[in-house]
């Protein structure tokens, strides 16, 4: 089968090394996701993509990406591991855990999962995980696959390992990596899940990088609209990986995508690390801001134009401190887009924020009450947006930032809003 | 005071023969609005927003436009009728109404608005409302200004007008441009906010360009995140004008600008007609999808995707189908995707959808039952943009807009929705 590309490439002649040949696989931003393999030549559904020209048709060439485990031994499978094992750990897991059997070609049978050990009704969570092939703490009621392993040592979990998902509350990315510096494949492949963004001296990072300078192996991100328990339960749900330019991020993308595509779970690709980083880290801001309007009962005509403005400044801002962060990425993507609406219409920054207003209680107090006593990720985000720009003289270029920090920190009623924007 | 805009020009240098100096007015795609004539000059918020290149600066020269009505004169104000006067029609006449007084040096005080005659409760509705004020048929409790005149008669209403308002059921469009061609100043400036678009012997054509054609005067179009009753509560609410690229259109812009922008509904303006009219009507297509997830109980993550790849899909169709349609219209104004998310959060698209998944009835049921008898914008849309489609050979390649059509016409399940994108 020959398949020829927007840029006129035939696809069959793109080499590949993988046991089978991988599939083109690229974030279709024109519409919906390229169809699957055995609908892809079919010209109708691919002449009238008509991508803009901004967007150039990436393939994958496997070939060149001699590093890769899987290449340095012409037959050697993947092997994967899952580092965390929380709501949205155990849900991807579920997923990556159907995918190694389903492309048994490509990837190893086991999905090792490392699992910060906790007691569960008396016995390790580890355990219980590995008994009832279930994750009674963070993901009742899902049934796991039983190729996926509960571990509750990373050190452990990782050997051998050549693809790492980073699925870990960012608190504990350094504290983990530390313990993992040295003991991984330097060829591995990993990707990120962590929302949120490491603001330190004035400085930003995204958790993909922080990941890629600790262990020193190529690392990408995935966000999207994806809320674990509907992942979980099947429904159907797009995401949104976003790679690094190079040869060896490209075939990062294209073996994560092999390990998470579902025809429930669609996945997109960017070649944009940073834009889907800070999307899934700066969405919950706006969803602050949501739930304000929620809480005045301001109606969906002011919900919407918050939520627009809110994610004209989560692209501004990634523009302004990350290079090569392409606007579609927010406009156009899961990641973006999608994700902001997903949060924006149900999430606990939005139901907090909701709940502020109406009640008057503080933040923390509501984190108590609504949240067992985590986090907001929403005005922790907004506080350190806020510092950052503070540094930079920069907080008066998001007024909607602004505002949102103004009302959570600083006693601004919420319903001078708008009227910053 | 000197402005300079990201030019490089300043404002100061742009001419104007308005009675005072027109603002810029501008869509500012990077995030808010620009601010208010008073705080504009302000560094601080000027210099960041760092529009992207592929967005030109757009000053707005007055003084080239010789041929407008307040120019012909050199202190001769603007003329305002407002063709329609439903619901929205009610809504937007008294946001006129308030900012022809608001504007006395460009606008004369009185706001002609032409009222379909019907009976209210025994008398003529136009007498009604000139008798109380408020329109109890379509907008009831809503105040409307002393300046706001109804008149049964098209003709008269428009008489000597320079600034028109299209605000008509489209059904009727045809009909009262025949009456009022030829009766209407040669120099007059139209804007539509008529939802929906005419599909006709194989050929799709825009609101703006019948009237545009019909009546012989430069037509701009206005949409939305705007439900008409919140827009009426001052409920905070942005718009968007599209506009022609002559320098007729960007004056019409301006104008309208001026007749339509305040504190609470905020007016963005881009260069594109056609993608604003296209969102008006498209968007209606998604929602029907988005109600079909609703009625299915499929949750936040596949609505959120359904929703992107609707927007992907509502671009993709207009730039095919329209020449000069920019992205951005689509995915970063109000008219694009904010009314996108009022229209599927609210809206009797995705209401009627819901229901028609949830209780089996047909959609012509529903527009009884929940309508009182009026026809549905969002599928009548959808089998319009079928025809079209399918006329052209290009169905498929519309993934979305074809599963609400088959869905809805055709007896194909709701739960094959997604399997089809």
């Amino acid at each position: 089968m020959s398949l020829t590309s927007e840029a006129g490439q035939s696809q069959s002649e793109l080499g590949s090394i993988l046991p089978r040949p991988a599939r083109l696989a690229r974030f279709n931003v024109s519409g919906s996701h390229l169809p699957r393999a055995q609908t892809i030549a079919a010209p109708s559904i691919r002449q009238p993509l008509s991508l803009p020209q901004r967007y150039t048709v990436r393939s994958f060439n496997m070939s060149s990406s001699s590093s890769s485990a899987a290449a340095s031994g012409s037959q050697k499978k993947h092997k994967v591991a899952i580092v965390g094992s929380g709501n949205w750990g155990s849900a991807i897991a579920r997923i990556a855990g159907h995918n190694t059997q389903r492309h048994s070609d490509i990837f190893e049978h086991e999905v090792q999962m490392y699992v910060f050990e906790e007691d569960y009704k008396g016995k390790p969570l580890s355990q219980v995980i590995n008994e009832t092939h279930e994750n009674p703490k963070y993901l009742p009621g899902c049934q796991l696959p039983d190729n996926v392993v509960a571990n509750p040592s990373p050190v452990d979990a990782v050997k051998d390992a050549t693809m790492l998902v980073f699925v870990l509350p960012h608190q504990f990315i350094r504290s983990v990596c530390k313990q993992l510096k040295g003991k991984v494949d330097p060829n591995a492949h990993a990707i990120s899940m962590i929302k949120g963004v490491e603001v330190k001296d004035g400085k930003i990072s995204i958790f993909a990088d922080v990941i890629q300078e600790a262990l020193g192996i190529s690392c990408s991100a995935l966000s999207g609209a994806n809320i674990a328990n509907e992942v979980a339960q099947d429904k159907f749900s797009e995401t949104t990986i976003g790679h690094r330019a190079d040869a060896k991020g490209r075939e990062n993308a294209e073996l994560f995508f092999k390990l998470f595509d579902t025809p429930t779970f669609k996945v997109g690709i960017i070649e944009d690390v940073a834009g889907v980083s800070l999307c899934g880290a700066l969405k919950n801001v706006v969803a602050i801001a949501a739930g304000f309007t929620d809480g005045l009962g301001w109606g969906d005509n002011a919900k919407a134009a918050v939520m627009r403005i809110g994610l004209m400044e989560m692209k501004r801002f990634s523009e302004e401190f990350f290079d090569g962060v392409k606007p579609e990425t927010f406009t156009e993507t899961s990641a973006g887009v999608a994700d902001l609406i997903t949060t924006c219409l149900g999430g606990r920054n939005r139901k907090c924020a909701e709940a502020f207003v109406k009640t008057g209680k503080p933040f923390d107090q509501l984190e108590k009450e609504l949240l067992n006593g985590q986090k907001l990720q929403g005005t922790e985000t907004a506080r350190e947006v806020h510092e950052l720009l503070a540094a930079r003289g920069k907080v008066d270029d998001y007024p909607l930032f602004k505002a949102v920090y103004s009302i959570a920190y600083e006693g601004i009623d919420a319903h001078d809003l708008t009227s910053r924007l």
